[in-house]
């Protein structure tokens, strides 16, 4: 399961590289290319492709358009997918602004706040009541959330989302949340990954004096 | 190399627990105590505490205040480190409203931008232009950065950065970075992971029709 993921991420990935190569008027790619741009080895590369049941021809590559169109089949690029973002302070408000998600096929329909000053139901996407959060991911069948609270709410929030319908999360608190199997978090804990660098870092500095 | 790294990553967030439980009374924690609230096992929690000579008693637990001064030690916590973000667009401005940075002991000293209309010299932290980057880095003898550029210039800010005398990033762009060896890159792409999720959120549906 765990490889699985990692090769999912993977696809994503050499699937951004094969849309750049496109842009650049490039008709084929090796897998050196997609190892070189991804920091893997073409072994890695070829392994990912096969698993999906990806194929392409030693000697000429991989067909850019025909690749492309695999790899938006396997990962289902072609259904759009709604998101919600509960917490619509300095994360959230960044995440609904940020490019990659629409460009990923991704639309951020609505953001949650208990701050009714950040509250605004005619933006676009509308900044909605925590009470509104169970009704609205019921009546629009929401799978796919964003959790962007401070960490002593998180736990309470993904509760309501869970019993309401969404199936996987992006978290943003610093905490680990409890959930049913076959439900999908990805913890995004961006102080803890920003204080290891820095600790890394210390320890090169003790090294070297 | 990848095992002391995963631990260094929990200890950051056995401490921030311990803060927490500090905050609410609490003397005294059992390894299944971390357990629970990281979502990992008490055999992984003494794991790691024994690998960087942290010790408890089985019976009395660990003792807050003591193993707080503990892995204060352990992590560099004494020590505040500065830190700049390249890139002030929605991800470089969230992040430097972002309170987990200065709880965890960091410090944002200026943010670069090429935008002029982004710049601005009098804001704390500055918004300096991109032309400043490698004099700042080498005069304030800053190690730590944050990469929040669009992928197609985050190679060459990285670049400048390395030779400014940089020794970690945390990367934000969509793209793997090519670096030295003993230099540390997280990397954060966010839309891959959201993306991830989205694919494993449509599986699990396809699974159950």
């Amino acid at each position: 399961m765990i490889l699985v993921k990692q090769s999912v991420l993977r696809l994503f990935q050499y699937r951004d590289f094969l849309i750049r190569s496109k842009k650049l008027g490039k008709e084929s790619i090796f897998s050196d290319d997609f190892a070189e741009n991804l920091g893997t080895t073409s072994i890695q590369v070829r392994k990912d492709f096969s698993i999906f049941g990806l194929s392409g021809n030693k000697r000429a590559g991989y067909k850019v358009d025909e690749l492309l169109k695999q790899l938006n089949d396997v990962l289902k690029k072609d259904e759009k997918q709604k998101v919600i973002i509960v917490g619509a302070g300095n994360i959230g408000k960044a995440l609904m602004k940020y490019d990659g998600f629409r460009e990923g096929g991704l639309e951020i329909v609505a953001l949650f706040d208990n701050d009714s000053k950040a509250q605004n139901e005619k933006a676009k996407p509308p900044v909605l009541a925590l009470e509104q959060l169970y009704g609205f991911i019921n009546e629009n069948k929401i799978e796919l959330g964003v959790i962007a609270v401070p960490y002593h709410s998180a736990q309470q929030v993904l509760d309501i989302m869970i019993l309401a319908g969404i199936k996987g999360v992006m978290n943003f608190a610093p905490i680990a949340l409890k959930a049913p199997k076959n439900f999908y978090i990805n913890d995004m804990n961006l102080k803890i990954e920003l204080e290891s660098i820095a600790y890394f870092v210390k320890s090169l500095k003790k090294k070297r004096t």
